[in-house]
C-alpha cells in the first residue's frame, strides 16, 4: 500500500505496492532485517522468516530481549534485499546494483493460537529448507513454550527493484571500458552430514541443494 | 568495543569485539543495512559500503531523504549478515543458521575533504568489484557535487558468529532423520556485456567473476 512512509524520496518509479511484486521477493529471500527503536536508538536484527498470504512470521526465544521488546507492538521496519547483479557502467557515477527489495512497516502481533504458532514454525522451517518439516519429529510442548512467534501485516509494504544494464551518459558510450552486469546468486552446495548422521542417506528433498 | 548496547541478551558467547573478527566480515559482505529513526519510526535502507581502518563509508545522492536525515548525525545502526549455511538438526527446535554478522552503532560524519571523499568512492567501487576504479574515467566535479559520502566510526561495533554442525538433544541422536549443514554462498556468474560494450574484451580483473 502506498503511504507517505512507503513512498521513496528517490527513484519513485522503481517502487511497487502490489502483492504480485512483493510476495515473490519475500518468498525468494531467506532472511530479513528487523529494525526497531529502543530508547531512541535504532536496533537491527537479521532473522529467518516466512510469509503466508499477507502475513509475515518470525520466531525467537521467549527470553530474547529483541523478541520481548517488539512483541509489545512497537513500530518495526522489516527489510529484505536480494542482490541480483552488479551493474558496471563506463563511469563510477553510473555504477549500480540490480536488486529486489521490500520494506514493511508494521507492529508485531504475538501469535497465541497454538495451531497458527505451529504452522508458522513449519512455514519458517520449510521456507529455508523446502519439505523439511514433515521429516522431523513433532515439536514438543516444552519447545513450544520456549518459542515466541510474531506475525506482521504486509498492509504497509512496498517493493523497490532495479534490473537491466547500465545507464551510461551518451558521451561515455564510446569509452573503451567494459560495461555490463555481473550476475549474483546465492547457491546451496553439497550438504555436509553431522558425525552422528553419516550413515543416513541424504533425503530426496535435499538432493538438489 | 563491548558496551551495554553491543552486548547481546542471548548467546553472548557468540559475540566478539575485536577488529580481527569484525573487519573480515565487513570486507566479505557486499551490502549493509542502515537503520535510523524518523519521527519515532524505524527506517532501514540496504546500501553498498566499504571499510578502511576503523571507518565505514557509504555514499548516496545529495537529494536522498535518507542521506539528508542521517548526515545530521542522528544515531544509526548498521548491520551486515553473511549466511554461511543452514543447520539441519533432528528436531525443528535445534535448526539454526551458520552466519557472521556485525552490528555498528554510530553517527554519520559527512566527509568534506575532497581527497577523502574521492578515496571513499574508490573504496566502495573496488569493494564490490575489485580493481574496477583504476579502469574508469575520472569522476567529474559535477558528479562529486551530486554525491554525499558519510563516514561512521567502528568504535562501537560487535560481531556475532555461528559455525559448525547442529547441536541436537542427546535423546534425538538416534532418530533416522538426516542432520548436517547445507553450505550457502554468494557466487558471481559470467559477466553479461551491455549492448554498447559487446566488442570490448572482458578485463582480467573480471575474468574470475
Amino acid at each position: 500500500m502506498q503511504t507517505p512512509r512507503t513512498t521513496p524520496s528517490r527513484l519513485a518509479k522503481r517502487a511497487h505496492y502490489d502483492a504480485e511484486t512483493i510476495h515473490p521477493i519475500l518468498d525468494d529471500a531467506l532472511f530479513c532485517t528487523v529494525s526497531y527503536v529502543l530508547d531512541g536508538q535504532p536496533m537491527a536484527i537479521p532473522t529467518a522468516f516466512a510469509r503466508k498470504g499477507d502475513k509475515l512470521y518470525i520466531h525467537g526465544s521467549v527470553g530474547s530481549h529483541f523478541i520481548r521488546t517488539i512483541e509489545q507492538g512497537v513500530p518495526v521496519c522489516i527489510s529484505v534485499m536480494l542482490a541480483d547483479g552488479l551493474v558496471l557502467a563506463k563511469s563510477a557515477f553510473h555504477h549500480s546494483v540490480n536488486y529486489r527489495s521490500v520494506v514493511i512497516f508494521a507492529n508485531a502481533e504475538k501469535v497465541v493460537d497454538e495451531a497458527e504458532e505451529m504452522e508458522a514454525l513449519a512455514l519458517i522451517t520449510d521456507h529455508l529448507i523446502p519439505n523439511r518439516w514433515d521429516d522431523l519429529r513433532p515439536t514438543t510442548p516444552s519447545e513450544m513454550r520456549k518459542t515466541t512467534v510474531l506475525a506482521f501485516s504486509l498492509a504497509e509494504s512496498s517493493a523497490k527493484l532495479r534490473s537491466g544494464g547500465p545507464n551510461d551518459d551518451e558521451e561515455d558510450l564510446s569509452l573503451p571500458t567494459w560495461a555490463g552486469v555481473i550476475p549474483l546468486k546465492t547457491v546451496r552446495s553439497t550438504p555436509v552430514p553431522a558425525a552422528y548422521s553419516i550413515t543416513i542417506p541424504l533425503p530426496g528433498y535435499l538432493q538438489n541443494s
